[in-house]
């Protein structure tokens, strides 16, 4: 199945006490993604499984072959647990899909992330990390005492801002239409790119400065006073917009000759490459996630700022940029976490909401 | 002229006293724009022009051309006074064009910006205005005891945020990559276009809900609880990605029927036209920048947000979308303001430097 999947699935398992475990599929339908968490009884193991929203009928049938391999092919084992947009949208579908299932029961998008969140934090080993160029991917085993308060970013196909006073009190503080949504649509009509793997593998070997307009391109130079190196990036796709030529017109009422004047007239021919456009479009999108989340976090006085959502995807170049954008606004005074299983918060959180029956939280947040 | 300008270049005067006027040409070179402000004798009138920074050869002559109408083709009768990046970039250009001026002077351009938008705000009549769709235009006359402190947005190719807590004490608090750069860069590697006028006119018949990824989208309704209507945009360009099509070994291994269900699987052939496409990148960045700007203004406890810069080129559509952010974000906390002329606030700025010779900030400012 994975090979049909523009965003590549991952297949991520984390061990669980069988003991605590019902019968359910928890799902997250967003609106470039569905993802699903079911218990495997065989490995006795967590699964996660991602196909694109847009394949809808595909993603029903996943469930049906889960039922199938792992509940005996009885739906009336079963619960649906469901989040995320699609689980309003698709709430009809999924009632014809599965008539005989225990529930299909629809939680709330923001409760089920902070939820799952909490879950990774605190109960999943080797979850959370850090992560930059200079200093690789190190572990961190949050501090209890220390989490709250903290902010969550989930970026999917757009971006929400959290922030998180406890598990039980958070607020949804802002957010940004410019997320996974807005990179792979503009990147697939510029580049006419298939896949998001593609485009990604494409950026790592590209070269920004190609159509980035740099602070050296205007100044020349650093703008000292300001303390902005050269290779600060101005203007991203500044270099690219292409005019046409002057008219002989203009030329005959400029008759004056410059001997060495620096015409860049031939520029407008160059030709720019998939590569450097899409280094450049996920640098310019993941800087200003990064430059969003520090202004939200300087706002609300919050130091650890979490990075969520499939639009990360365990991609090195997308982390660093993050991380080197809270690094570079907030002076260092905060700091960039990220999750192995970040495309999950959200089914994790549905999933959990109904795992313990003692939970009062889970009848509560039922829809 | 005008006929080659790819941003037409707007010719624009105010009426100066001539007693306190100097022989002053006064150039800001930016990323993508060169501008100059010269008083013109004749008609007694401050003369604005604008060519692109790549024409800087057309520029120079433009210069020559002046001096040639203007001042008896005598540069021992003029100082320039250059400001923005290209200041420095092109000063020897300038030394080997002009040899003979007064001098060639550099400034700050920061302290341009706040000089020439404070001179706009306090002694030019009519050049303040709010603006959204709903109300049109209002001319404002700010009140001298409540302009500071404020904000100024000023968007280039790309943007810079400054703090103003009077005409001498500013802070450059913030800015962003995310411009007019970046809006002309990726709209003419999409559309082709070839002028900005073509993409503001085509952004002024687009429908943005064709490409971008609305609450609704995602929801099939509003999501209530957080209070986003379903016409909300959650993800620019976020209908766009197109993807593969399942394979047959997909199929294959996923052999329920399924009876009602919606795979918009043949959605990935839909066209998406430049109109729509122009409209809804104009919103993105036009959305961001104010929420960028919002933010700030909020962290710094500021009131009032003045936009400049030739992005605007009072284009009604780019100005209500700032507006409309600024309102949305600040629940109407924060007010924006814009300029007739605000493409010129370095121009100006480097212009009015040299006016007064009683000014004693002018000498401290020149490099």
């Amino acid at each position: 199945m994975s090979q049909d999947v523009v965003w590549s699935p991952r297949r991520s398992t984390i061990a669980r006490d069988t003991a605590e475990l019902e019968s359910i599929i928890a799902v997250d339908i967003g609106g470039s993604l569905a993802k699903l968490v079911f218990f495997a009884m065989d490995s006795k193991k967590l699964v996660f499984e991602t196909v694109e929203t847009e394949k809808i009928a595909l993603f029903m049938r996943m469930i049906h072959d889960i039922i199938d391999n792992h509940y005996q092919g009885s739906q009336s084992n079963v619960r649906i647990v469901a989040t995320g947009g699609g689980a309003y949208k698709f709430h009809d579908l999924l009632c014809q899909e599965f008539p005989d299932v225990i529930e299909i029961a629809r939680l709330d998008e923001m409760e089920c992330l902070i939820k799952g969140l909490d879950y990774f934090i605190h109960e999943v080993p080797e979850e959370v990390f850090t992560y930059n160029d200079l200093e690789g991917e190190h572990k961190v085993v949050p501090e209890h005492a220390k989490v709250y308060p903290y902010m969550l970013v989930n970026i999917g196909s757009g971006v929400s801002i959290l922030k998180v006073d406890s598990p039980a009190k958070f607020t949804r503080v802002g957010g940004s239409s410019l997320g996974g949504g807005t990179l792979w649509g503009l990147l697939s009509l510029i580049t006419g790119a298939k896949t998001y793997d593609e485009m990604l593998s494409w950026a790592h070997g590209g070269d920004n400065t190609h159509v980035d307009m740099l602070v050296g391109d205007i100044y020349g130079s650093n703008y000292g006073k300001i303390g902005l190196k050269s290779t600060h990036i101005a203007s991203s796709f500044g270099k690219v917009f292409q005019r046409t030529a002057p008219t002989q017109k203009d030329l005959a009422t400029h008759s004056h000759t410059i001997a060495n004047g620096t015409d860049d007239i031939q520029l407008r021919n160059r030709k720019f490459n998939n590569s450097d456009i899409s280094k450049s479009l996920l640098y310019a999108i993941s800087n200003n996630i990064g430059q969003i989340a520090y202004l939200q976090a300087k706002i609300h006085n919050i130091p650890n700022i979490y990075f969520g959502g499939s639009y990360i995807r365990g991609h090195l170049m997308t982390m660093n940029t993050l991380s080197y954008a809270i690094n570079f606004w907030s002076n260092g005074e905060k700091q960039a976490f990220f999750l192995k299983h970040e495309g999950y918060l959200g089914a994790m959180g549905a999933f959990l909401t109904f795992q313990n029956k003692n939970d009062d939280l889970g009848d509560e947040r039922r829809s």
